[in-house]
């Protein structure tokens, strides 16, 4: 089974806190409100979305930085999922 | 007795969230902010709603992702429907 | 003496809730937030409402499932009217 | 003294609630919320309000249903009038 | 000195309330919420507002009624005056 | 150092309020809500802004006033500047 | 690693307020609410966002001054970024 996202929607999928630094330090895992680093899984088809038009401007595979509290989680196959408008991705990590 | 929905709603049935996992872990019923899997049972006619145009983009029998806090429960002869815009829908699953 | 709506508005009369369901089990008359089925009394013109262009879809005789909280309640010669916008009428019975 | 009001407002006189019903109940006078029957005095010019374009569909004479807690009080010569938009007027009654 | 108001605002200065009745009742001077008579001052050029072409139709010397909270005082060389915009600006009284 | 406001801000920097009237009587400071007399330090280019074309109509030397609490208060090399949007200036005083 | 924010975004990232000031009086460093001055790491593309034609104005190594609660906080290789949208940023500071 695979999430076919619509209109300007993206799936994303968190990758994990790095949660040892460069310089070794272990950094606590209770941030709560801190913004998220994961990888987009699937793109919708962008075009007309609340009448506007809407041009996608991620792909699969890019490691995004996104706005942890607009998403929507979704579970499949035991997979966890997040389902994210584009506008609530603020950045590619390159 | 059907439903015809108006303008870009949507009327879904809410199929029962599986309850054991592959691997054969029973899952907890109680999580209520969960997005829902439902079936498209009817497709309004989209077109001009609210001053903007709405194409269609899912069809009966489409199983598909929704936020659970958007649709109206709706009930008619003993089953239960809900009525949500397309733009509640987030995802079709394959 | 009869309501004619402007606009987008439509006069709708309530229907009696079925208390009985068809297997003969009685329902509870107290579920306060379910949307309601309703008769279309009479529709507004349409046109241009708050700079949008709206087509009625509607009309005098069909029966229609509403969101509750979206009307306001006329009482005209001992009758009960509710009136509400057509983007609060979520679908038609047939 | 009149008042002429401006842009898609109107000015209406709220009708004295009949108190007994066609089948001589006295009715309570305290249903705070219920909408209420007036009539309209004086209708402002229509035009580009709010960036979008107003047509006046009602005029002096008629007797309308309106959105109670819609309106502004207005005292003058010792008469009570009420300014509404006429986004605020539910319906003719005729 | 004096008060130029910039795109759709107009200042107006608050008339005193007549607190005689024609019928010689004093009027209690509590009532807060009530709307106020003023008489307009200085009118803005109108032109584009927020992205909308909005035209002036008061002009100074108008007596006016107005939504009593939508505006700001000022005080200039001890007058007081009110800011306010065109749209709150309910009527004019001939 | 100079600040170049962008789109359609306006730094301003507030003049000291008069606490002694024409007729000699000392004013209470603590009025706390009352709009603030300024002068323009510096204006934006004014162009498409969210969406909307501004026009700049206050230059730098005007004396306006402006909505106190909709402004951003910034400090540089010891001087205390606001940063307003123009449709936060109310009138110019001549 | 790099950020390169989509849109109307801009990574900036914070520099230290002064806490000596010219005539050498030290600034308490806990007013919480004042805009900040930071330096502008990397403008988004602009064009079409949410609609609207947006373009971009800020550039990289560019010192502006922005509403501090308006972006979100983004940790890289030790890093803090800050990403705003541009119309978050009230001025540049020459």
């Amino acid at each position: 089974m695979k999430l076919v996202p619509l209109g300007d929607r993206v799936v994303i999928k968190q990758l994990e806190a790095e949660q040892v630094t460069k310089s070794g330090i272990v950094l606590p895992t209770g941030a709560k409100e801190k913004p998220q680093q994961a990888e987009v899984v699937a793109v919708g088809p962008g075009g007309m979305v609340d009448g506007k038009e809407v041009k996608m401007e991620v792909k699969a595979g890019d490691k995004v930085i996104y706005s942890k509290y607009a998403g929507t989680e979704v579970k499949l196959d035991d997979n966890e999922y997040i389902i994210v408008k584009q506008s609530d991705i603020l950045a590619i990590v390159e």
